[in-house]
């Protein structure tokens, strides 16, 4: 990492803080795949995970470890022995690792969830902090709920993390509760109160919508490390927007004079990789990336506009990487364009995954004209990243009308290879298919979400359909896509129950 | 409005530079309806429209002006005579109005799109300023593009406004450029040079994320009335979100020290009316209102809650309005009900529109067991503020499969009283139901946007559907609900054509 006063280090936590949040579940195949992405974009540290949290975490961060090469790769762990140990083998093949030890200093959560003593929490953060250092150069150490902790009693939970040998020393503002010029006081007061040569990092949430403002204050304020998400995914309201930080400083640059190393094109490209993955789709008002930022309706804007674009547009569309123009594939399109195009895209896929996107691509080509690169990353999410499947559908009718009868879905499905087949009526014919196949397969789920998203534009669109269900407690989140709506949304939802079946099996 | 030195004044623009934004288009009952939901979350100023801009802004802010008692109604206008003119005739009947004059006061603005010097601008604001005195004693005056103007030129602005009678002065960060602490600087500097009898104001933009952390920063530096918007909707990405500004001033009270006349558990129903009628879903991580805005999934986080709600939680979900319980209206639901629980959700219909929401709640019972208050709402969107119909569905039945033929639609239409039938091979069904519709009625429109949104939970979900489609350069927003997906994706798409033919109407 370049060692300017001015530069500062973005610290992502898109598959940590962010994969967390309701709904941002990934597998290990999406993440590794954002991690590459995030690489491409430039951030100096990703957070893969919270490696003594579960199975599933401490696969992610060791296989996320082995992947990158640029970035350090960072694990959550508490101020426990054993979270160190483990974090510390998942990094084992990382070329740069951090292990992030956090412990709550602010007298709610000491007193009513950790149940210990400020003096227990200065002993806890001493012994962890020194046994993290004998496992790792790298320490970051952060006070959880920072910004409602007594600041004196913060400093020294602080002074004794950086004595035991922390690098970093984070200040969350764990519920979104800081306000910008009292969150950069506090900071201010911290710098005074440290070694020189401690780095000072800011973790916003966005409760009350002032994730950015706090974490630019803080900046000014001399913290040099802001952990971000993409999207601004987390916690509830999410986390400081990594492209809303990143274009402010960029936009402002003159006013903050900060250096980062993100590519600001890879932003665009970041954000829609993680929405379709997750997904959520990019809300239109999103800043930086929804559909509206450059949108003008009014006509004095437009007016403006076309006499010059800075009238009413601080950016460009290109600055975020966000192009008009598609390279179009088709149906005579051959490997070669396909895995380059891929490879435009950020994907590295072997021979034999190629092979599968380009049939999938020849298929979609018979039934559309244009294949655009939305059309192809959906592909390539549905073809590639999906789990190898208990359930699978083979065929699928549904009837629909007024004529006196409700919907129905006629289905035959391959359960464990298995065919089996089923026709039920539903109050739609969504609700057809969805009780069809739960019928089927023997289960009964809780549909908790269901969207649809039209990826391109026309009435031939690819459709991209998204389902949350639930049983037992356990959620997952299921994909599909199809230019038939329900197609794609019997996919979605068998995609969800084979992601239910792989979790049982993993018990 | 009270007259405490700590009372901020609420002016809500959702209306106007809300309405304004792509996608967020309202038919004149919608408005009147949002009008409505506005005095009852309790805001002082609701901006109408632009009375000048075209007849249906005038038709709104006039028609708004006479529903509206409590709150006080504004129509924008340039410094315009005509504009001026325009708006005090619109406002001629509501019981408190204002008149907010706008002319931009930037270097690029006034060179590029003015194309006039500083001495016009001032000319222009002096004269304007002083005919809208004649006609309405609150007359508001905005510098467009203030952030990036000149302070000393924009005071002189200022300064010559409020001699000519202006009692608001309005800084609008029209681009989303500033930066919290150089804002508030620019309201100090502002603020020592005015009579301390002027209000100032500010209009904050979201470019970079930062729109209510600005009007914060504003407050704080002695500005006393925010404009914002419900759910944050505006051009690009939007304006101050009423909901983030005014649960920071609640949250942090002791903080601020700032009044103000918002009955906060008005927010979240404000909010869902809204998105409804805009047809976009409020999206999960938006701050205050998000579905998981108070949603713990990581297992800290839960044992947290648990212990104790506020160590995460620093507002509580009834304080925004945000109530677990609904009460659910089912087949033997009498009008008397239904009436007492649209009142409760602030629709004040007429007999013979509560006829109308009956007879759709007993047909609605039939196909889903419970209805909520989700469900009722969508219907009194689509039968009572629905535009009389030009096209309107007789029978729809849908086949869709994988025996080898494409999806087919069979339809039968009813065009200004005549019957007329079609049937129609699409890629998906609801490309099949969308084209066989287009060919019938004769028209190719342009499918823009296609969105669905699962009102309620369960497989027998009220979908929800919303498209915008554009033709000729003019778009139009349509919806429709009913629990099978295909019959809700017609009515939407017959409902943007209605609204299309009835633009060509008034042309």
């Amino acid at each position: 990492m370049p060692e300017s006063a001015n530069r500062v280090i973005l610290f992502d936590t898109t598959l940590r803080d962010g994969e967390q949040s309701p709904g941002a579940t990934m597998n290990l195949r999406e993440k590794v795949h954002m991690a590459r992405q995030l690489e491409l974009l430039g951030v100096d540290i990703i957070e893969a995970g919270f490696a003594a949290s579960s199975a599933g975490d401490f696969e992610a961060v060791a296989t996320v470890a082995k992947e990158i090469r640029e970035a350090t790769v960072a694990s959550l762990c508490r101020t426990v022995i054993e979270d160190i140990d483990k974090a510390a083998e998942a990094l084992r093949h990382a070329k740069k690792s951090r292990l992030h030890l956090f412990i709550a200093t602010s007298p709610l959560h000491m007193e009513f969830k950790l149940k210990l003593s400020p003096d227990e929490v200065l002993k806890a953060t001493d012994q962890a902090v020194r046994h993290a250092v004998s496992c790792c150069t790298d320490v970051e150490f952060s006070c959880e709920d920072a910004s409602r902790s007594d600041p004196d009693f913060m400093v020294e939970v602080c002074r004794t993390a950086a004595a035991a040998g922390a690098v970093t020393l984070n200040i969350p503002d764990t519920v979104g509760y800081a306000q910008p010029d009292e969150f950069a006081e506090r900071i201010a007061y911290l710098k005074a109160r440290i070694p020189a040569k401690v780095i000072i990092s800011v973790h916003c949430h966005n409760d009350l919508g002032l994730a950015v403002a706090n974490t630019l204050a803080a900046l000014r304020a001399g913290a040099r490390q802001a952990e971000v998400t993409v999207g601004g995914i987390g916690e509830r309201a999410g986390n400081c927007a990594l492209e809303e930080l990143i274009m402010a400083l960029a936009v402002r640059n003159p006013y903050y004079r900060l250096e980062h190393g993100i590519h600001t094109q890879q932003i665009f490209p970041s954000v829609r990789a993680l929405s379709r993955i997750i997904g959520r789709p990019i809300p239109v008002n999103k800043p930086v990336v929804g559909a509206n930022a450059f949108a003008h309706e009014a006509g004095i804007h437009q007016a403006g506009v076309l006499a010059n674009p800075a009238t009413y547009e601080i950016m460009t569309p290109e600055s975020i990487g966000l192009s008009s123009s598609h390279i179009v594939l088709g149906k005579h399109s051959g490997k070669n364009a396909i895995r380059s195009k891929l490879e435009d895209m950020g994907y590295s896929l072997d021979n034999a995954q190629i092979d599968l996107i380009l049939a999938a691509v020849k298929e979609l080509a018979d039934k559309k004209k244009d294949i655009f690169d939305e059309d192809l990353e959906a592909l390539v999410l549905e073809e590639v990243y999906r789990l190898p499947d208990k359930y699978r559908l083979l065929h699928l009718t549904v009837q629909s009308g007024d004529g006196g009868l409700p919907p129905c879905a006629m289905l035959a499905l391959e359960i464990d290879g298995a065919r089996r087949e089923h026709a039920q009526f539903g109050v739609g014919p969504i609700d057809a298919v969805f009780r069809g196949i739960a019928a089927t397969v023997g289960r009964s789920p809780k549909l908790e979400q269901y969207a649809v998203n039209a990826i391109t534009g026309g009435t031939d669109a690819l459709g991209e359909v998204t389902v949350r269900i639930s049983e037992n407690g356990k959620s997952t989140v299921g994909r599909g896509s199809h230019p038939d709506i329900i197609n794609a949304s019997a996919r979605a939802y068998l995609n969800a129950l084979n992601r239910l079946a792989k979790m049982r099996e993993e018990m």
